[in-house]
């Protein structure tokens, strides 16, 4: 036994998560402290007008500022809540197919079974089992979707804040962009923690001792997350590039008017996607990922000593490390808010990596207490049929290099996508020759970027799976995990910052501010493709650990590319991201098409809309991108949620093991490369319009050949790094997730057409 | 034992070898009655004179194309040269490095060895077998140069013969072209046929009855083969595609001249790059899928029963099915050239096509034949570690799967290049919205165009596998490449097509005559992606056949996922088609740079270039395209080489098992869909140029807005389809049968790292 005792353990779990919530409400406090509704009759924002540089009238444009805040507000909810709408739908199915299946296993039976892995116990029925997967799918779909909505509620709440704040100096309005990530960041840990804890406290009153039971119920926990977070990511991200790419063909490139012009009638949409699909899908699609790292981490944890001996301190080892993670990322934040200041431009990028740093070497302290204090010195664990001695200083190792394998990741995507180095600026510069060679430079820059994840990611699964096998997969992957409250922080911020630009165009303010928010922006770019970055990592350690913990499930202790039925497996597999990256990216690509079309038509028919005498039609734009993302979500999410079922059913556990190793290595690479390439051109535009070197100069301004070029490369990199690269990691989470659900019933009943033939 | 002697054998495979030497000498012999030297002095090209349908002066416009095709001739027969003096060295390094590496299994020693699977018996020295697989490694490497030069020297004979013939109708025109494709696809075949049947008969003098030590030497061929295959693909696509970008970006976008515009600098490159490119590159390449599936398919059977018990006739199966391959395509050749006759333009793709289905039909019998009278009805193959009886009817059934596999891979990607269906049609449409939704369309039209050939090359892997192990596979690669002559030939008549537009253009012909080289291009171009399809197809099967030989030689029985060693390596061989993919990616962008640099240059600095009345420098552009080619083909080149090396030597047998696992099933999948987008982008832009229906029309005509979008995708994919796209084939076979060969040296030394730790 560990040091820890349970009861200690059982207070310190929640008190982390209520102390994450309490911090968040606090950030929420000081954001709202900004004023919006252009009532000055409190004494703080009177002193802040004071402080005001620019001429123009405050009141005036603090009132368009909430107008603007309260059209995207009410758009991105009306979206959320008609998608929701159908999810609903969805859910009630699955679920109902979950039970149906699991409950099936044992043919409905409510007689206990004697247990599988502990051996000579008799556990709870496969019918009891079926009941609280279907159960605990619920919950995860729910905290999925709050997640989502949180994260949306906070953004809209923020971005015009920022945009005001950003008349004050760029410090203030970083701070306010930042606080306001935090805000999302800690309330999706902390929630994400509370629920699964909860859950497990009362699935215990029912299950007592029968630990295997319990965990592999938990699962459902994941999945419920992850198919949520799917139709999120991919519908939010459809809506929202399809009014992105259809607002800049005509805007910039047709009509040459600035993005976010408030005559451009897709603009709204533009910014409503923005929350919905860069906050939102990115809010559901981590907290899949840390969903789904704590369940396998249990499952596994629950088939080995730990579980069997029921060692309640050892088994909640994952919840101890994301409990500690809340608060690192609580003193991590601080470093940014209140122990230094912005007073530049400059200081903005360097500020938000400098969170990566310290939140992953306070981990690293953190790590090793909670290894040390909770962990019994030497345990055994599964391992595929054979047994496994494991130390505590062994998992140190596996969540430590998980953590670190993040920051390499996060680094690298830096290094590819600022614009401070030369791979974004080579891509600039091959702009001189048109957007065929930006393309193909761009797409070159994307592929090579995968190379330092690909061995960062090899390494830490070498290291984790040779000591504690796929239990340090899985804890690996929470270590990524581990400091999620930070990385949503900054990657949250990058959209917020990106809305705050929008409103200050929407609004009228003056170039200055424009700048500022541009700067903010162009940070928030990187930090975008960082979490991207974080969460594909994440989601390869995270699949890789439910793909052991299903095989574990499924009864089988080899998958031997040696044999056909695996083989066809594997490069089926491989061949999915491809099938799904078709579907998604011409979704966007068709609804873009369509919104062009509405764009040129108020443009022609319009009077006075390209002078600013009418106002366009936004309701229309938001329809198009609504209906667009509403139908096209369906068919990619079909193929996700339906290749495990159909493989597992009729091929077997062995082909589908393949397919999920297959997707894996497969949809890591697309994912990563795909963001990459779209996060570089976007910000080899931004350095052209920035201008901010000889370099950039001679290439740009506005307008310019070289500027064209880059404005295609942007338009094209959006989908690829908005919808297709980030769906990818939830293609290859939930896939392994569903298997490691269904795992009982492919087992008992798989593989028809094999039986058959 | 089967019904066919030894001696039969003996006689009818090299007699079918010599068979198509025949008929590729006599097809030679029908295109070289066309008189390109302007010396009209016999009946045969008087007589044509008389039909002529054009009124230019014919005996001015024959010396031009003379003087054109000497240039384009002169330009490729000095690159290659070049390359090959490079290559020399490569050689000649890396058949040291075999004869070391392989020479050290046991110290030098010169002392038979206990055979590894004939129990029992004595086995030549390893030193023997490292002496031999030098051997046979350079062997190979000279039949694969041998067969990319006698390529090129085809097509460029044969080039302005297809212009010349083109005033009298397209059908003549088509005929020629049509027949010099079919040189050079009779002669590869069976040139490669011979010289291995030919080394096998030399190495048998020593080798007596060792036939484990005969054809794992032999399988150096298969080495040889794919090494100069792969420097000829890299070097010739980024030769070719660099003069192609930069020749287009500059002439088209820029100067709005027509393509193959005698006034563009870099236009005699781009007509050399094609012959360099795809004819020697694209001949090299099916040469070494051919060399390798038989190598493959030997060295299996060597180590099975039929092996074992010295069945002469079952072992030469693979050879015997190439034989009758060679017979049956020379019957489909006479229905596109003697049965059948092209009166309309419409009826080329068709005539094209009915190619591939007869020599499939055709085959199909052939097979059946060659299964029931070269094969013993049952015998038994090494299953990794255990015995599997096959019948000879299951070989039947896995030769003729690979067979009809490539057919459904032919005909699909037709489909999604060919602007005749909605694909194509699709991406020329979004060019409507500009470059960038035709990018994003093409790419979604690549990802999409992997579903049909991955499930066809699935279905084929899971049929021979199950039915006769790695043999299966190895043989349904063969079968795949059994019509090989007439798919060399449907594919090498796309350049030849190309580059007889060119010389009509460079000639200063006539519209209709241009019109006609152009209507035999698009079809060509769908060839083209059509001989890709096969040659990725075939690459797959190979590559898994020369996987399971590998492990089978390692003596490893399991390549198990769920071990770090195994999965590391998996993750890391997906990513190594990115990384390439990346090093060529950017080759080509960066030499087009240059180009364009170069080709800027001489518009701005030659007076009176613009206008015709001064010639460009046209050598400066072969020097820009020659050096970048030689320089930049050493890093990939370098990746593919040293990667099995290093990987075996360092982590041993596992972990490389896990990388050509992985490398394959991520490969494929970027492999098909690198060529079928830049296809398709291709033959969007000629469905807008040649303007065929009210659609196309409606998009046109060049020089319109869509038709400049248009333009910029087809330049962004000639790098994907000829330069990435099909050198992927080469990594993933190339990794495989190296590591073959080096096996006994992995298997005896490697691992050195993990033995370290």
């Amino acid at each position: 036994m560990g040091m820890l005792s349970e009861g200690l353990t059982q207070v310190l779990i929640p008190a982390a998560a209520l102390v994450g919530i309490a911090f968040a409400l606090l950030q929420w406090y000081l954001v709202s402290k900004v004023n919006v509704s252009g009532d000055f009759s409190n004494g703080y924002s009177g002193k802040l007008i004071e402080e005001e540089e620019d001429g123009i009238d405050s009141l005036e444009v603090s009132i368009k500022c909430a107008e603007i805040q309260n059209a995207i507000s009410v758009g991105a909810t009306s979206f959320l809540f008609t998608q929701y709408k159908y999810l609903s739908v969805f859910m009630g199915v699955f679920a109902a197919i979950i039970f149906f299946f699991l409950g099936s296993v044992k043919g409905f039976s409510t007689k206990s079974e004697p247990c599988t892995y502990s051996q000579g116990k008799l556990c709870k029925p496969a019918l009891a089992n079926a009941a609280f997967s279907t159960l605990a799918f619920l919950l995860g779909a729910l905290t999925s979707v709050l997640s989502g909505f949180l994260g949306m509620k906070i953004a809209t709440y923020a971005n015009a804040r920022t945009t005001l704040e950003a008349r004050k100096g760029v410090g203030k309005a970083f701070i306010t962009a930042f606080r306001s990530g935090a805000v999302m960041g800690f309330l999706l840990a902390a929630n994400g923690l509370l629920v699964l804890y909860i859950s497990i406290i009362l699935f215990k009153i029912y299950y007592g001792d029968d630990w295997e039971g319990l965990y592999e119920s938990i699962t459902g926990y994941g999945l419920g997350g992850s198919s949520m977070a799917l139709f999120g990511r991919v519908g939010g991200g459809i809506y929202t590039k399809a009014a992105d790419v259809g607002a800049d063909l005509v805007g910039k490139v047709e009509r040459n008017i600035p993005e976010d012009d408030p005559r451009n009638p897709a603009v709204i949409a533009d910014n409503v996607g923005d929350n919905v699909g860069d906050i939102a899908g990115m809010g559901s699609d981590l907290f899949g990922s840390y969903a789904e790292a704590s369940c396998a981490a249990l499952f596994v944890a629950s088939i080995s000593s730990i579980g069997i001996s029921h060692d309640y301190t050892a088994m909640s080892y994952p919840l101890i490390i994301s409990s500690v993670g809340i608060v690192v990322c609580l003193i991590t934040t601080l470093f940014a808010t209140d122990l230094s200041e912005i007073r530049d431009v400059s200081q903005i990028e360097p500020s938000l990596k400098r969170q990566l740093v310290v939140s992953t070497i306070l981990m690293t302290v953190g790590i090793a207490m909670v290894s040390f204090f909770a962990l019994p010195s030497e345990f055994t664990l599964f391992n595929f049929g054979t047994e496994k001695a494991v130390k505590n200083w062994h998992l140190f190792f596996c969540v430590t290099i998980g953590l670190w394998a993040g920051l390499v990741i996060g680094y690298t995507t830096e290094y590819y996508t600022s614009n401070a180095y030369s791979p974004v600026q080579d891509v600039a510069d091959s702009c001189r020759t048109g957007a065929a060679t930006n393309v193909i430079f761009g797409l070159a820059l994307g592929y090579k970027s995968v190379i330092v994840p690909i061995f960062a990611i090899a390494i830490a699964i070498y290291v984790s799976f040779s000591l504690a096998a796929m239990y340090g997969i899985a804890v690996a992957a929470l270590g990524m995990l581990s400091t999620i409250a930070t990385g949503l922080a900054i990657d949250a911020y990058g959209p917020i910052s990106d809305n705050a630009g929008g409103i200050a165009e929407m609004a009228g303010m003056s170039h200055k501010i424009r700048e500022r928010t541009d700067a903010l922006d162009a940070a928030g770019n990187t930090t975008a493709a960082i979490g991207k970055g974080f969460a594909i990592g994440s989601a390869a350690l995270v699949s890789l650990a439910l793909f052991g913990a299903f095989v574990s499930r499924a009864g089988i202790n080899t998958v031997d590319v040696l044999t056909p039925k695996v083989f066809v497996g594997l490069i089926v597999g491989a061949m999915l991201p491809y099938w799904f990256s078709a579907m998604t990216m011409k979704s966007v690509g068709s609804a873009a098409l369509k919104m062009v079309e509405e764009v040129r038509r108020q443009f022609n028919t319009i009077p006075g809309l390209m002078e600013g005498r009418a106002k366009p039609d936004y309701a229309n734009c938001v329809k198009i991108s609504t209906d667009a993302s509403l139908r096209e979500m369906i068919p990619p999410g079909a193929l996700v949620m339906l290749t495990p079922l159909i493989t597992g059913t009729l091929f077997g556990v062995e082909t589908l093991a393949g397919v999920l190793a297959g997707s894996l290595v497969s949809g890591v690479q697309v994912a990563i490369s795909a963001s990459n390439t779209g996060g570089a051109w976007d910000n080899a535009k931004k350095y052209i319009e920035a201008g901010a070197s000889e370099h950039a100069k001679s290439l740009g301004p506005k307008g310019s050949d070289a500027h064209k070029a880059a404005v295609i490369g942007d338009t094209i990199g959006d989908p690829l790094k908005d919808t297709s690269g980030p769906s990818l990691n939830i293609l290859i989470k939930l896939m392994a997730v569903e298997s490691l659900v269904f795992a009982p019933f492919f087992a008992a009943h798989g593989g028809l057409l094999f039986k058959f033939l």
